[in-house]
C-alpha cells in the first residue's frame, strides 16, 4: 500500500502577533514544522505548539529558520556553513527542550524558508544543515526539497530522509522546481493540484512543464497552514488521498515500520 | 574529605563582540555555567564554549536568563512563573543541542543575574524555574543561592541541588546576603575572601554582620570570570582551597560519588 | 466651545505579523500614537501609517515603548531614568525620520504600555520622558495619564501637555484609575462610557466609585484600535460627543488655536 | 590649497559589549559614522558618542547598517529597494533625535558595512539609499565609495556628496578596489598606505595594480577605529596630510566653504 507524509508549519506566533489556525488545520495532517524563536515563534509558542500536535499524535518536527525575524527568515542572507550548523543545533536544541519536557519525541527537522531554499542547491550549506542534524540526533529525518542537495547531505551522512514536493508548484523536466516569476509555476486548481500529489505518490512521476514525465519521490507533502483556502484544501487532499487508497501517515511511522525499505 | 566545586559564566561574547577570559580561567574552575542567547551568548559562541569545557573536562552548565540582551539580563522584568518556565526550558534545550552534538553531557542550570535573583526569593518563580529543569531533565543538578527559595523549590520537586557561596560578599546574620548597596556588602581583601569560603566549607558557617556564626551549605563557589583581578584570584583560592585540604571537584563528580549524602 | 481628542494607538503591525485595524478606525480619531520599533512596529510599518496619518490629517505622535517586542511592551523593567531617556530620544528621532521624509510634522509623544504606567506614577522616569520630548522638540505636546506625575513634569520642564482620560475605566476619590485587578474597574457599558467622557470634558468632574466628584482634566481620549466592538465604540463616541455640543479636533489644533489657555 | 576629510565609525558598543577605542581616535579624524543600534549602537551609546564627537567638533554622520546584530551587518541580505529606504529613514532618525537634543547638527550619512558594499554596485539599493537620505533631509551630505553607483545616485536625486578613499586598500584600474580575496588586495606598509592618500588627494589618481593611473575623487578618507595599530596610523596619516600641505577638515566645513565648486 502506497502510503505519504501530510506536514504543516506551525507554531509560528510570536508575543502579541498571531499568525496561523494550528489547531484547525492539525487534525488533516500528520506532521508539524514548529518555529522555534528565530524566524518566528516564542518560547510560550513552541511549548503550546508542542501540546498541541502530542494531544493529535502527529510527528513532530523542527523548524529553524535563519535569524531575521523582521523578514520572518525569507530573505536570503549570506551566512557560511559553519553559521547555518550552529543555528540549525541551537534551534533543534530548543524545541527538543519543549518536546522532553512534554514527555514527546521529536521525528524529524525541516529548514524553514530561505534556509530550506539555501540548502537545496548550496552543497556547502546542506552538508552543514545534514551534518548539524546528525550530531545532534542521528535518529531524526531530514525533511527536504525531493532531488536536492539537502536531501543528498542527508543520506550521504547516514540520516533518513523525507523527500517533500508541492502540490500547488509545477515542475521543470529537470525535477526541479519552476521558478515563482514564471507564470505557470503554480497550480490553482485544486482538482489538478490533488491529481498530481496522487500521481507523484502512486508512480513516483510527475508530469513537467516541458510534456515529459519526471521520477520523483514523494515521501512527504507540505501543505500550507494559512487562511480560509489552506484549510479547506487540506481536507480535500487528506480525503482525496485517502480515497485513491493512499495510506496518509506520519513519515515517522512509515520509516520505522519499513527500516529497510528506505 | 570535604570538597568543593567552582564555577564560573562563560560564552557570554556575542557576534563581533568579545567578552570575558574563558580559555584563562577555564583551568581553575570545576563548572561552567554557558549564556544561552538570551542575555549574553550566541550559537557559535554556544559550540565553541562548549569544545572548551569538554577539553577541560569540566562541569557543563546552563546559564539561561532573561530576555533582555541589551541589559545583560540584569534588568528586573516582571515575568509570570509560566514565562520563566518556557524560557529556561528553552535555553537549556538550546545549550542541549551543542552539548549532545558534541558528545558531551549536562551537569546543572544556573539561572543567570536578575533571573536568579528572582528566583531565589520569590517562591513562585523558583518552583517554575526548579519545574522547567526536572522537565527537561531530573538528572540535572539546580544550582542556586544557599539558603534561597529556588533550593528549597528543587529539592521539593526532586531535585539534586547546589548551594551556591559568594566569596567577595558579606553575609547576614539571616544567612542571606548583604545587600550591595550596604556599605560592607564587599569582601575586597582576597585573604579574607578565602578564609570565609574555606571556613563555610569545611564549617558550614559564616560570620555575620552582625557577629554571629550563620549555618550555611557550601557546595559551589561563583568565581568571577572578567578582569585581570578575577583571573588572579581564581587561581588564589584554587591554591587556597587545596592548601587547606579541601579537594576541588565538579558538583556533579561530587553528587554521583556520594548519592545517598544528599 | 468645549473640545476634546480621540487619540488610538497604530502601527503596530510587526514584519509579517499584522495587529491593528488602522485604516478603519481613522476617521474617527484626531490623533494616533505610532508604534516606533521596540514594543511593536517596524520601519516600514512607521512610514505607511505615518502616510495614512497624513493623509487622514490626524495628528501624530511618536508611542515609545519599553524595548521588549516579544512582551510588547507591557511587562515591568526596572529601567533606569537615563535609560527611559535614552529609549525616549531613540523612538521620537526614529518616528521623525518617517514624519519628515513624509512631509509632515510630529505632533506629540505618548509612552506605551508599562513606560506609560511607569512614568505615571514614578517622578523620576516622568521627568527623564518629559526631558527627553522637550530636548528633541520643546514644541511637541506631552501626553499622559490625567493627574499623573508625568504630566507634571511635562509642565514643569516648559512643555504643552495633553491629559489622557480613559471611557472605559473608572476612577477613585483621589483621581486615579480604578486598578484593574479590582472588580469594578471596567466600564462595560458603552452608554455609561460615553457619559463619563462627556461629563468629564463638558464638566470637568468624573463621578468616582466612592460616590464623590472628582476633578479631572480631560484633553485626550484614549481609544482602542482593536477589535471589531472598538471600532464600533470609536464611531459611537465620535457621533455621541458631537452631538453633545463637543468638537473634536486634535490636540495640535486646540492648543495652537488657544495657546495661552494652557 | 587641497583638503580632505579623515571619517571613522564610533559607537559600535551594545550594552556591556564594548568596541572601539572612539576617544582615543577622535583627535585624529574630522568626520565619524555613528552606529545607529541595527548592526551595532544602542541608545545609550548614541548619546555618549554624539556628545563626544560635539565636544571634538567633528562632522556627525548616521551610520545605518543592515539589520543583523549578530553578523555586525556585514552579511549579504537580499533586501528590496523599499527596505533598504526604511532601515536608513529610520536609523537616520533615530541618531538625528540624539544629535538633536544634544544641540548639534547632522553633517552626512554613511551606509555600513554589507550595505555600503550593495549600494556601491547595485542601482536599485543606491537610489534607495540616497533617496532615503535626500528625503529626510536634502542638506545631508551622501558619503559613499568613489566612482559608485551610490555616489551616482545622490548626485542625480540632487544630495551633495562626498567621495571615500581607502589608504589600505589597491585599485583596479577600472577605478574599482581590488577584492579582498586576491592576494594584492591590501597595502600592509603604512608609508606607502600615506602616499597613495597624498597621491589622490593632490593629484586625484591613484597607480592602479595594472600599471596605469585612474582618475580617483578623493573626499575622504577611512580610518579605521579598532586596535592598537589603527591609532598610530591614524595619527601617522593627519601628521603626513598636514606635512604635505593637505588641509584636514570635515566634509561639511568644505562643502559649505566652496559650495559651487562641487
Amino acid at each position: 500500500m502506497k502510503v505519504v507524509d501530510l506536514n504543516c508549519d506551525m507554531g509560528e506566533s510570536f508575543g502579541a502577533y498571531r499568525l496561523g489556525r494550528d489547531a484547525e488545520i492539525l487534525p488533516y495532517v500528520t506532521s508539524v514544522n514548529i518555529a522555534c524563536g528565530f524566524h518566528a515563534g516564542d518560547a510560550g509558542t513552541m511549548r503550546t505548539t508542542v501540546k498541541l500536535a502530542l494531544e493529535q499524535a502527529v510527528g513532530i518536527g523542527a523548524h529553524p529558520g535563519l535569524q531575521d525575524l523582521i523578514g520572518f527568515g525569507r530573505r536570503r542572507m549570506d551566512i557560511s556553513p559553519q553559521e547555518a550548523y550552529d543555528l540549525v543545533v541551537y534551534q533543534i536544541g530548543a524545541l527538543w527542550g519543549f518536546v522532553r519536557s512534554e514527555g514527546g519525541a521529536m521525528q524529524h527537522v525541516k529548514a524553514h524558508g530561505e534556509l530550506y531554499n539555501m540548502a537545496a542547491v548550496n552543497p556547502g550549506l546542506a552538508e552543514a544543515v545534514a551534518e548539524a542534524v546528525y550530531k545532534v540526533d542521528p535518529g531524526l529525518i531530514l525533511l527536504g526539497l525531493a532531488g536536492s542537495e539537502l536531501i543528498r547531505a542527508g543520506e550521504r551522512i547516514g540520516l533518513r530522509t523525507a523527500s517533500e514536493v508541492f502540490s500547488d508548484r509545477t515542475y521543470q523536466s529537470s525535477g526541479s522546481l519552476t521558478p515563482r516569476r514564471q507564470p505557470d509555476a503554480l497550480i490553482t486548481d485544486d482538482g489538478e493540484a490533488v491529481r498530481q500529489v496522487i500521481r507523484m505518490v502512486q508512480e513516483g512521476k510527475v508530469h513537467s512543464r516541458q510534456g515529459t514525465d519526471v521520477g520523483i519521490q514523494a515521501d512527504t507533502v507540505c501543505i500550507h497552514g494559512d487562511g480560509a483556502h489552506a484549510l479547506e484544501f487540506a481536507r480535500t487532499i487528506h480525503e482525496a488521498l485517502q480515497q485513491a487508497g493512499i495510506a496518509v501517515q506520519s513519515i515517522g511511522r512509515t520509516l520505522s515500520a519499513n527500516p529497510e525499505e528506505r
